[in-house]
């Protein structure tokens, strides 16, 4: 028997319950929130990396695979609107695997923890048949409050931060080329990939704004993502073909590749990118506020509605269901 | 090359550096310690455990490995004095796991947990060719304060909690006896291994008591773990060999599977006992403490001195060094 993901983390969370003394929210986001006071609350998310599933040690240099063992944690502080400080890093370390590895793989870990104020404060080290990486991440509440997932209501407008797909598209060349012999064209896609940048500031600012309902980071595609505030929500969504974002660049990388457009729109998985929902009439203050606090992409691209699930509409008006069409992590 | 945990450890504590805002503790204690503020901080420590390497699936019943799994967290949090609030589990997970053996094992990480009031709030699944476990559990600050590694002072007395050996002696056990066929007479070794209780309890009673000066738990066996409270504390340490638990049923066992005592009282690991010092002359008013808090052993095996090492002193009078004679990590 197969286990989803999914399917084993609703088990887990409905054995484990919710409500315990000081905790404003458990299991079912992207970030567990606890110790509330007058001033803040805490923010804690962990995830696992193993080699060959999460990452292909051989074709992903150190220093990056360092900085993307925090990124993809820091993100899930972002999909909270939330502000890192601390980071424990444990590893699973394989017989043969160089000092050299692991000194340049810690200067990456190092590295992004300082772009974004964070301290390594603990961890474990251990020997294993297979390299395996599990980091646990600590961040303080916005004083703005936090965006859970399940705050969004029927009317609100959808909106992701761009660009989306590129991570997708960087691990299809990467699969087909040596990272030396890549055409430097194509440079933005193998960056999303090997070293994405999580959305630190852009969640504070849409948190700050006071104008978002909802919102969580999109690591398994926006499908599978948007499903999942949708259900936290109880409520459904409707993506339009015709907003997604438009670029030009992943058009020629589609082309050249021989990859489906809405496939890595929808479900790349890896962008860490932001989706998240906007109290209807309230876009135009958003858009600005966002905006006028940095260099940021944000792209409108449908609406959340009463019924259930996540649909596309195609340009030709067609429906189409894509509730958890991106990356489903099997057991 | 061959990396030892502690110069790995040693390695990434001198770049991480150790003063961060609220950081009360860094790398380099059974637990971090953060968020400091007037009435509490909170604890964090984490742990990664292999199959093959830390337990053996094969010989482990899933609950009791469940329950392990946090159990040697949970340790952490004992070593600081504090009280476990949350715990966060991630899994790697091999093909072929059965449910029926996770939700087992997930029995038993919640029955522990629930034992010591700690709530699941957070943790990832994902796919593995090899089963590891990796926990991170958050306590709150005694409101009697922490005890770290580093309050020894030269006179102060050591003490620890008994039994020691016993997981030791219980996995040699089950390395030669099928489970099932084991004499009864065995059973608490068998214990000891297969489901430590953490010392919680006692933990926050050494801590209340004002009386100790450190402490730290017995994972890697008492002299390596001694040897931590030294390094920290600037200090060396002197056990005396008749002091060691006296213990009829370990004797028996060493002599019946041909294990020495000393190997198993000194360099046994994972027994997750306690070693702690208290301030010379306090220890009659702390052994009355302890007592009147519970039924727990405790034995003072020893002293704080000024030259640094951990040294057993034989019955005979010879002096022999035993610093970090305990389990080595070797990565």
């Amino acid at each position: 028997m197969q286990l989803s993901e999914r399917n084993l983390i609703q088990y887990i969370r409905e054995k484990a319950g919710s409500s315990s003394p000081g905790l404003v929210k458990g299991i079912g986001d992207d970030c567990s929130v606890f110790g509330k006071t007058e001033s803040t609350s805490w923010l804690i998310s962990t995830d696992m990396l193993v080699d060959g599933v999460h990452f292909q040690k051989e074709r992903h240099p150190a220093k990056l695979l360092g900085r993307k063992s925090i990124a993809v944690n820091l993100s899930d502080i972002a999909a909270m609107g939330g502000i890192p400080r601390y980071a424990l890093v444990s590893m699973s370390l394989t017989e043969g695997l160089s000092p050299e590895w692991l000194y340049e793989w810690l200067d990456g870990v190092l590295e992004i923890l300082s772009e974004y104020d964070c301290s390594l404060v603990g961890g474990d080290t251990v020997k294993g048949k297979e390299l395996n990486i599990s980091v646990t991440v600590i961040g303080e509440q916005n004083p703005s409050g936090c965006l859970y997932r399940n705050g969004a209501g029927a009317g609100d407008i959808v909106y992701i931060s761009a660009p989306l797909g590129y991570s997708a598209i960087g691990l299809e060349i990467l699969k087909k080329f040596d990272l030396k012999s890549i055409d430097k064209k194509w440079e933005p896609f193998i960056q999303a990939h090997l070293d994405p940048l999580p959305q630190i500031h852009l969640g504070q600012i849409i948190c700050e704004s006071g104008h978002a309902t909802a919102m969580q980071d999109i690591s398994d595609g926006l499908a599978t993502d948007l499903g999942h505030i949708c259900k936290e929500s109880g409520v459904g969504a409707v993506v339009y073909e015709n907003l997604l974002p438009q670029d030009l660049l992943l058009d020629e990388a589609c082309a050249g590749f021989g990859l489906q457009k809405n496939d890595c729109l929808l479900s790349g998985g890896e962008d860490y990118q932001l989706v998240f929902s906007v109290k209807s009439g309230c876009e135009k203050k958003l858009e600005e506020y966002v905006l006028q606090s940095g260099n940021f992409s944000i792209v409108p691209i449908g609406k959340v509605v009463e019924d259930l699930g996540v649909f596309l509409v195609e340009e030709g008006g067609k429906h189409q269901e894509i509730t958890f069409h991106g990356y489903e992590h099997l057991i």
